[in-house]
């Protein structure tokens, strides 16, 4: 990835030489057979010529199975121009003009054979001088096969970046930015966290036992306010400058990859923020949905009833619901201050599905984040997602549908088969069903119908799923309130839920912070405080999380705990891949197994106040008779016998491993 | 079906004419091929010869696309004997010795050109008299396809026949059974209702708008105590004759008939009474599950943890379930009193496939409501209900599975596609998901996420389902706490309710006394006064709903309101078969359109104490704007504009139709 940095350093240094080579171009366009000759010579000896204001995607590659690009171009008057490339490999099937005249989208075709390197667009107009962008085929780094996306053998660290350390101090405050203020006692004001913190810490969340990290969206988010947490993106293709550049995401990473480790991008198909770039100058009268009310009414939408979404998601599939209640849910913003962007205009679902697939490539993504997933146009979705998994097989992208509703979250996995026929091509949807009973479960009352038996019947939903080791689960994400708190400060509750949820066949993702203990329970649900702070994370923080000083004993015996099962996660082929057992609840107590070939994890949960013996012979079809098995916690080695007391409340993980 | 009660009294008289046939058959016995030449004849000319103890099914029919039929026989050492059969078209296939000595399976083919008459089955032993027995086979009384089970189009009245009406006092103590008390003090003794008292009762629930009936089982209950429920069965074959005779049923079902209302007869295939005649001697080893403890412990098994089932469900479905907690879920009896029935004994399973297909023939039956469908085995249920619809292609079952969640409700639907490849081979399970959101959506404030917007999520889930016009929907039923109770005796809340599930793609079940407010406030959820005696079902009674003499002015009305509702849905194409459209819930108003050609029905909940102003033209796509529209309750009549105004909270059911 370094490669990149070079070049543009070296960029800077050549401008008088831009220019002389910039005059033999424009003569050599005169003849077009010449052209095809020279083509391979440009590509290693060009340099760059920004004529126009907006290409993108910024470069594409050569290799793709897909040999279509499309490139949105933005220009004062640029529909006035006619378009012409000579590059060997490369045509342009169509150029289509938009209905702003400032605005063109040109169809190439790159063939199989075409070389990487650079070459001109000329855009000409008679009686006026060509216009020239130097655009890049980069060659591909490795093979599309090789982009292997998250899985149940991940554990997935979700970062709320602006909130986790401050590495670069000097990145802070960025003038050109509209939100310029940095204030770590507003919860909802931009504290600093960037890039170069997540890469100064990378090897605590690897210690941890984190194999994958999905910072919240780092692409800028030029808000007046509330930007912190990235959803309302204002320019598609930017590392927003106060978490760094896009360099040193780059740099992330690298560094992750260097350690095992996937990086996965959060990206938003359905919405962009109000101060994105093109909402100055739309390229098509439908480029966003409400468009004709947001021209009457910008920046004061809150009122009107129609603009935004209703939220009722469950249209995308009710086979019942009226037309009205439908286009609401797609068409509606999702706030007032995010227009909905409109993927059944075909320059706009074109271009979100190639920005995907130009962050995969730049970034050597790990998986795709994708938020509120019901949102957008379904059938677009399903383009999307089945776009990038042709390109790159075995990918990941996990789905946002925050429904506890088992049969929502089945509808959206890839393959399932659904009455209308819809295939989403999405492979993990997320687990919020699961999430709320295993809250649920801890919570209540044990008795015949409530308490644990509520966790157990989440998990027998999992019949349902066409792949339920696909889909990520979690005890809580940076919308809701932690779990800690969710499971009213009880640590016992809190480590269970841990680590019932690192056991199951899954894709597990932990919030950062739920290690030390981290809540909400000033504000339950605030959003701003949910996503404090993490301690040591700034200089100067009098507790610091990454040492441990300054730690409670609480939170230095959670950090180890969740150090300790996720460590043992990290290479257990049961957890990854074991076959599952679970035994219904009874006397308070819920035991699954996990089982692949010789290591079997049994995850005991034990709700009993006072010590309970638990009789083994219930489990003899597992086959563990006179095994030895070992607490992954306590490392306690005990062999499998007719019962074991089991002396306190809460989970005990074993294992016949560790032997 | 009075041929039959004409028979049975031609043979109480023709006593020594008997004596006489049967020398006649046991003579022609000895040769065989004249035996085929005289099998015609006897068909008419037998007389009933009855040396065998019992003999199932008690008779049988020509003319079914299965020609088998497997013959129970009991009678002491009858496994000593061989049989023989000679009647035309009829062959024994084989002859099973069972683990007794006291039965014989006898597997007979029935040819497809085989004439209806009756014949002979004689067992015979060396140096002992043959033993006789006359079987039956009688000739249909209409085609398969013209047993046209209930649906969309019906709307069932649930009845527990103990405690709806007393015809016949005669019945009310049987000095042959096990329980002789009636106490109608007593909730949980017998009351006295029986079958004269529904059949008595036809025109009431007839000009209620009912199109079918499902009594709670009618056949013989002969346990110690709380035998009125009827779910212990001692006897497959017979009505209980606290309730009447066979006749007396197949009168019901022929005055129902005439009405062209539906009989649904309740079965259960999972278990019987522990009074049930073959437990003194059971055939096989395994004719119940846990037989060897039963024998052991008979009477006395309440304490055993593993003899009855953890009710634990989902091990049907789920792909982690432990094989003992499956086990215990489908061979665990549903409670000590109720010994389970092993219908992996193929026998068993025959006996009981022929049992229900030997009712709806014998009762000209409407449809089978089968109880605790989850708890026999699950493959043994498929094929008694593809066997069953094999031979009626246009009959009707219900299953109960208890369960509020959708997924299993479409996992046992007929036709889903289960990733297990299991098809249940069910038209109809119950919809108790529906049931408890109707509940808490009417019960719950309203707000975005809470009230009506349960009610309109749980019909979104209908994309789920196969067939969801073929699931039965009900506000509550016998083992439930009544709807009026659950909705905290609120009037306007229940008519919501009613009317609301009358309205929906379904097949509604109604419980007797819904429509007179009946109620278990003193005790809710106590089974016994949930099956409150219905008022004027016993002379003498103070109240009596039927006439409506004592009545309050509340039960008169909501008698009435449901009488309008369910009138007018009795011939409502747009309810039974009609386009369903629904508008999210907005403002504590939610709006269901059913349409089918110019018949348009509008379901409208308004939850708003005050006036409130609705806005039609957010429903311009159902194309109603001008058109008449009439309140089927109180008959007023407006034309459809921008707005109407709801003085009321409650329901509102216009339609286009009543102009």
């Amino acid at each position: 990835m370094k490669t990149y940095a070079i070049e543009k350093n070296i960029l800077k240094h050549l401008g008088f030489m831009m220019i002389l080579i910039v005059f033999a171009v424009n003569l050599s366009c005169k003849n077009n057979n010449e052209m095809d000759a020279d083509a391979q010579q440009y590509s290693t000896s060009i340099t760059d010529r920004r004529d126009i204001a907006r290409v993108e995607p910024l470069n594409w590659w050569v290799g793709f199975k897909n040999p279509k690009l499309q490139l949105l171009v933005q220009h004062p008057d640029i529909s006035e121009r006619t378009v012409e490339i000579n590059y060997q490999g490369v045509s342009i099937d169509k150029v289509h003009k938009a209905d702003s005249p400032n605005y063109l989208f040109i169809d190439l075709d790159i063939s199989e054979d075409t070389h990487a390197g650079k070459f001109n667009i000329i855009f000409k107009k008679e009686d006026d001088q060509d216009l020239l962008y130097t655009f890049e085929l980069k060659p591909r780094q490795k093979p599309s096969e090789d982009y292997v996306g998250f899985n149940s053998s991940d554990a997935i660290y979700l970062i709320t970046p602006d909130r986790f350390s401050n590495g670069n101090p000097d990145n802070d405050i960025v003038e050109s930015l509209n939100e310029k203020t940095i204030d770590r006692n507003d919860n909802y004001a931009r504290h600093g966290g960037d890039i170069q913190g997540i890469t100064k810490h990378l090897d605590y969340i690897e210690d941890l036992g984190f194999t994958a990290i999905w910072p919240c969206p780092l692409l800028t988010n030029d808000m007046p306010q509330g930007s912190y947490h990235g959803y309302a993106m204002t320019n598609f293709y930017e590392i927003d400058p106060r978490y760094g550049k896009l360099e040193e995401y780059l740099e992330l990473s690298d560094s992750m990859s260097k350690k095992g480790m996937k990086l996965i991008m959060d990206q938003v198909a359905n919405h962009c923020g109000l101060e994105h770039w093109w909402m100055k100058d739309l390229p098509f009268k439908d480029w966003i949905n409400h468009q004709a009310h947001f021209e009457k009414n910008a920046h004061n939408s809150d009122g009107y009833r129609s603009i935004t979404t209703n939220h009722r998601r469950t249209t995308n599939q009710d086979i019942y619901a009226s037309n009205i209640d439908k286009k609401s849910m797609t068409e509606g913003w999702f706030v007032s201050a995010m227009p909905d962007l409109n993927q059944r205009n075909p320059f706009m679902a074109q271009y979100t599905i190639q920005n995907s697939i130009w962050w995969i490539e730049t970034a050597n993504l790990g998986g795709i984040r994708q938020d509120t997933y019901p949102y957008p146009d379904k059938n677009f979705m399903s383009r999307w997602a089945g776009e990038i998994m042709n390109e790159y097989p075995n990918f990941s992208i996990v789905g946002e549908e925050w429904t506890s509703n088992p049969l929502l979250i089945a509808y959206w996995q890839q393959g399932n088969p659904n009455k209308d026929g819809y295939n989403s091509n999405l492979k993990s949807p997320m687990d919020f069903a699961m999430q709320e009973k295993v809250v649920k479960g801890l919570s209540e009352e044990e008795d015949w119908g409530s308490g644990l038996i509520e966790i157990y019947r989440a998990l027998a939903n999992d019949f349902a799923y066409v792949k339920p080791q696909d889909l990520m689960v979690f005890p809580d994400n940076h919308d809701m309130s932690r779990i800690y708190t969710q499971l009213k400060g009880d640590i016992t509750n809190t480590k269970m839920a841990l680590s019932y949820i690192l056991t199951l066949p899954r894709i597990p993702q932990i919030y950062y912070g739920t290690e030390i203990l981290m809540n909400d329970f000033d504000k339950p649900g605030d959003h701003g405080l949910i996503r404090t702070d993490f301690p040591g994370g700034w200089d100067g923080d009098e507790v610091n999380a990454f040492t441990g000083e300054g730690l409670t004993e609480d939170q230095k015996d959670m950090q180890s705990y969740l150090k300790k099962v996720l460590n043992y996660r990290k290479t257990s082929q049961a957890i990854h891949q074991g076959k599952t057992i679970h035994f219904a609840p009874e006397d308070g107590v819920y035991v699954l197994f996990r089982i692949h070939e010789d290591e079997t994890v049994i995850h005991i949960i034990n709700k009993n106040d006072k010590p309970f013996e638990l009789d083994l012979t219930r489990f003899a079809e597992i086959g563990l008779k006179g095994k030895a098995v070992t607490n992954i916690i306590s490392n306690h080695q005990f062999f499998w016998g007719d019962n074991i007391t089991l002396e306190d409340k809460g989970s005990v993980i074993l294992t016949t491993k560790l032997n």
